[in-house]
């Protein structure tokens, strides 16, 4: 058969994110690949329970449709948690996606069209520029420190590209480089999308995995003129297998995630959403957030503390209060190429930083997750890398 | 906020789903509106079952990432039934989707560009349209009779336009017209699609709902050039909430499937699909489909003979050997209008034929599905609407 794709799909796509899921099912290897919670920590018998208690209280409902917006009961549940957030909300305010990745993807099909600027930090998240790419936006990437996205750049970067139409940012302990943007620049990226009218899109799955430091309110809660949409997820405080995660925008926006959602799989699944929102009704999900953090935070602890015991002097590397990532960068080093000898000699897993550069690709830096291992095996994984960057550098 | 949607989104978009899925939960509208399984033949007490069973064998795998592919006990499960439907394949062959819905999605976006031709009945699936739709294709409808698509039509279409990338097809219980494409027809579909090198989209939902008639296999049991996507749900045999189906196709088109899965949503819920998969194990699903389609039959049987009785002659209806719908043509009639009257003074529902039309509209015709309501309510509903086609007509 000879039918050519469409534009966007030639080209389009590689195998990472598919090895990077087959790696996570092997168990010998010491991966600080994943981006996912570890698996330990998902809360089994309340989660069973809770679907248990679902069934018999919503029967046959469960199996039902339900509609595009997702179900009353777990918006209203995930409204409650906006509004002690920062962000004032009702269940009309919010819409349940299969998961946040869905909702960048609708964002990118709501507004971009092939061209179309996208500013993003640099580096960015590697699933958003996957969803974005197939609309063949132009990239912006916009210079970070260690209070994340600089705004003064991000002023001229907006000057120089008046047709802009949406700023992507993950605000809390970035992926992949673990950093948080700092409460005045919240305030300040909005004022600065409202001189330019630009659409936010703060994508914040790790917003409730913060261990330490001060907690900023999302920057959906400075925003009054409708131009932020806040992406929040399961997958990193519950589980990522219910596919659930939320939009909290204005209706102009949530009513495209509608008509989208009806032409992509018409709603999430019925089940899963009764099943996470008996979860919240009936368990602390804030004490659960606070033994998970408990947990990761150790797991921080243990990997930067074996980052300083192992690793070569000249790496420099990020510290995060919260969230699952920390940045290497190594000069000189080519992290794609040594992957492979990680994992073939020495049994250890990263992502490469290159995946996470909307273009102006660099080499020199790595991902590394320790939501996923024991503090034992950080230890152990850590000093195996260490060994290695210590013979290439 | 005045940034523009992209030009997919501008002009796109209708509430009718959205309205139509608020009416279904109306308890004492009689609808003949929505395609969904009437909620007291979902197999309750065994799915719930199947659930519990599912957490005690899998645990946390339960809750965790899988892969953009699907859960391989259910892509082995779903192998096994496309075997016995005349389609040999195994796991190798299949991946999950998000309901078949997504799958229609992801053959739009992997193949088409704005201005390309798609194929299809005339009328045919007003979801499938809702997903071409955003990529503002091409439509060429093709004429049916009693036997499905006529094929001496498609040969002349497909000779008219040699672009034509895909042909769109409902060849089972056709929503909404309830026709099955014959057998023979089948075999030249497939030759007519190898002659002008185009693609085959069928989309079966409703193949394993069949209650009387001689079964055909799948037009993708004639296909030997990999160009056949065959799409199967759960959404019309178990139950929709579970938001699950499958692509059964070449590899070259399901690894688009995998990239596009993990760019839109990562993957189809682990949950729901252990749930399914231990259900299928565990249940004989056979003989569910049997009960299942008795009451359909009976159902069906009562809405024919309440149309013989009630409705005026010279409303012309179809006969369907299986699936949810009779379609009405009714000369002189605009249903559309019609419809708001049949609401709100007979407290009846239907889907008014425009909406199945890719161009040239219709007016004339209405979708009665039987599948949600007794055969009380069947019979009390077409009495309503007979008397206000009679007062009309």
């Amino acid at each position: 058969m000879t039918v050519p794709f469409s534009k966007a799909m030639q080209g389009y796509g590689s195998d990472f994110i598919k090895d990077m899921f087959a790696h996570a099912r092997n168990p010998d290897l010491i991966s600080f690949a994943g981006g996912a919670p570890g698996p330990e920590l998902y809360p089994l018998e309340e989660f069973r329970a809770a679907s248990e208690k679902a069934f018999e209280e919503h029967g046959r409902t469960m199996m039902a449709y339900d509609g595009a917006e997702g179900v009353l009961q777990l918006r209203e549940l995930i409204a409650e948690r906006m509004t002690a957030m920062g962000v004032e909300s009702s269940a009309a305010d919010i819409r349940v996606v299969s998961g946040s990745q869905q909702g960048i993807d609708f964002i990118a099909r709501a507004y971009l069209d092939h061209g179309d600027t996208v500013i993003c930090e640099y580096p960015t998240y590697l699933g958003a520029l996957n969803s974005f790419n197939i609309y063949r936006p132009n990239y912006v990437s916009v210079l970070m420190d260690q209070d994340g996205m600089r705004m003064d750049e991000l002023e001229k970067v907006l000057i120089a590209n008046p047709q802009a139409k949406l700023i992507y940012t993950v605000p809390e302990f970035q992926n992949p480089t673990g950093i948080t943007l700092s409460g005045d620049r919240r305030q300040r990226m909005v004022e600065l999308a409202e001189e330019h009218d630009v659409l936010i899109v703060e994508d914040s799955p790790y917003y409730e995995v913060r261990f330490e430091g001060e907690k900023h309110p999302p920057i959906k809660h400075f925003d009054k003129t409708g131009r932020v949409v806040y992406l929040g997820s399961f997958s990193k405080t519950l589980c990522p297998g219910v596919r659930l995660g939320w939009a909290c925008a204005d209706f102009e926006i949530l009513d495209r995630f509608r008509i989208l959602k009806e032409a992509s799989d018409f709603q999430a699944s019925t089940v899963t959403q009764y099943q996470v929102a008996t979860y919240l009704r009936d368990n602390d999900m804030d004490a659960h957030m606070l033994n998970l953090c408990t947990v990761y935070k150790s797991r921080r602890d243990a990997a930067l503390a074996a980052i300083a015991q192992f690793f070569p002097d000249n790496v420099e590397y990020t510290k995060p209060d919260g969230g699952y990532f920390i940045w290497l960068t190594i000069p000189g080093v080519n992290a794609t190429e040594l992957l492979l000898r990680a994992m073939n000699e020495m049994g250890v897993a990263y992502v490469p930083g290159e995946f996470f550069f909307a273009g102006a690709d660099q080499s020199c830096n790595i991902r590394l997750s320790y939501s996923q291992m024991s503090e034992v095996k950080i230890h152990e994984g850590m000093s195996r890398l260490g060994m290695l960057l210590s013979s290439v550098s």
